[in-house]
């Protein structure tokens, strides 16, 4: 099986691509991973790996990775919220017209691959209620959730004609995320875990009361591979799902660190709002019903203390360097 | 006050023309009407009436249509529902590619000009509940449905970003067209009425338990006018929305024809159907609660006989010419 990666250098992309060659049922012969930058060693060195780098705006480029033989795509590659924000341009060329670029080649093709589509939350947005369901419209209020939703849309259109065998996954915000922070309006819910236990300083931008929706890279990567795994009729008319997530506060999440790693780690976090980022998080609802998507098997976190002790087991060695 | 119509010399376009120019406290100094074939001859010899021929893909001519001063832009122009799904790409070059180069031109001119959008509410399909509110999801199970999702979420990121001004409708199944069958799937709700109105057979290609979510060219006019009149408060946090309908059987739809011509006009009606086009109407809700455009005063039809016998006053010079 062959197999593409967009994102495929990120931390998610570079986790299910392990995961991708770790399952020997699946039987990996190959997988294009193309990003800006190049994968990690352990991924270099794998000779089933071949890293594409180069811009995912570049249709030549995405034609390398996405080939006649190409069984299965992951299209990870974003622009993130508050970098979609920041330059409309971009958000619109890499989050819209490269998925665009991405399905027609797939198209060409007339193998009809599977695409498995990171989609987001943030694709949620304006008046919502207290907790969103599955039917509920996207109403996205920021660039990159509404480039999410029309990529949704074409996941699916796609899909329906035949052209692909579309699959997209509406993430939660994903913490810890290991690596720094990046320009995704929640970049903060991973520094002020990943930070403190460090021994830095994190800043968080938004009140301890915010309650927020997340998943943890173990279980975003167990739900993308499962989302290609299952079968095509296990979607019924629509080919797009909110993943399950867990509702907790940032307050709530502090907490969780001060039971894993003490009170002097948890004071390194410093709480200093910054409206702009704000404005972004609050519209983001923070409960939901995935009633479809844990009807699919679509796995959920236990909570954030085993979140927490994940990433000191996955990226920490298993030790808390900044332990007091 | 200075405005664009694409799609200005279809059935729509000209009659919200001619609502514009009638309009004195709205002071229309001229309207650009595109469209691939000319207007008729009254608006053609109307002074204020520029008529702009060629194809909407075309930037440069859409160019010649909206200006630095350009006011307001009506974009109705598209490629319906089975025109869509019997022509992907020129779907997606008209319904897709074309509404973003509108609204990109109007964006470079940064003068945040009013554009009102004609979506459809064949942009729901599914899983659909037994009658569709406001938030409901758009799943929609068509390109063209798909293709006017898509210009929803562009008109409302456009508008939040304070690139336009935009408003999105939904319009229900515009019943009765003057003129000919065009390639939506639901023209026959049209000709149904149209043809035996004037003598002539027409076929029913689904069956008359099939309920259809309707309203008036006269109504469709008027809530496409209101759009553009409305203070930009009035639309909240989310620039689109379902138009007010009436619900009712084709049946139904049949015997009001009955009703007022008579059942030897009825009688011309032929149910024959037709699986491809049953395949598309089946999928369209037929029962919504418009409960945002209700308290935005948008109008709604009082049932079919008004509706047919508006028909008979604005097409048929108000007599029957089909009558026994």
């Amino acid at each position: 099986m062959k197999i593409a990666i967009t994102g495929g250098a990120g931390f998610i992309g570079r986790k299910l691509a392990r995961a991708l060659l770790d399952d020997n049922a699946m039987g990996v012969e190959h997988i294009s991973l193309v990003d800006m930058v190049d994968p990690p060693a352990d991924l270099l060195d794998d000779a089933r790996i071949d890293a594409i780098t180069g811009d995912v705006t570049d249709e030549d480029l995405l034609a390398q990775a996405i080939r006649p033989d190409t069984d299965a795509v992951f299209h990870l590659a974003a622009v993130v919220s508050a970098g979609a924000e920041a330059d409309f341009d971009l958000g619109m060329a890499v989050n819209l017209d490269a998925t665009r670029t991405i399905l027609d080649i797939a198209r060409r093709h007339g193998t009809t691959p599977k695409i498995v589509f990171a989609s987001s939350c943030a694709a949620y947005g304006g008046d919502l209620p207290e907790v969103v369901t599955d039917n509920q419209q996207l109403t996205p209020q920021n660039s990159y959730g509404i480039q999410k939703a029309i990529g949704e849309l074409l996941i699916n259109d796609y899909s329906r004609k035949g052209f692909i065998d579309g699959r997209a996954l509406r993430y939660p915000t994903v913490v810890v995320r290991p690596g720094k922070p990046n320009k995704a309006a929640s970049t903060f819910a991973s520094s002020i875990i990943r930070e403190p236990l460090q021994g830095q300083g994190a800043v968080c931008p938004v009140t301890p009361e915010t309650a927020m929706w997340l998943a943890s890279p173990r279980t975003i990567v167990a739900n993308t591979k499962r989302a290609h795994d299952l079968p095509a009729e296990a979607w019924g008319p629509w080919r797009a799902v909110a993943l399950p997530g867990f509702t907790i506060t940032v307050g709530e999440m502090v907490a969780a660190l001060e039971a894993i790693a003490g009170p002097e780690v948890a004071a390194r976090v410093r709480w200093e709002r910054d409206p702009a980022i704000e404005k972004i998080v609050y519209g983001w609802p923070s409960r939901f019903e995935t009633t479809h998507a844990d009807a699919m098997g679509f796995a959920r976190d236990a909570g954030m203390e085993p979140v927490i002790r994940a990433f000191i087991e996955d990226e920490l060695g298993g030790v808390i360097p900044g332990a007091a």
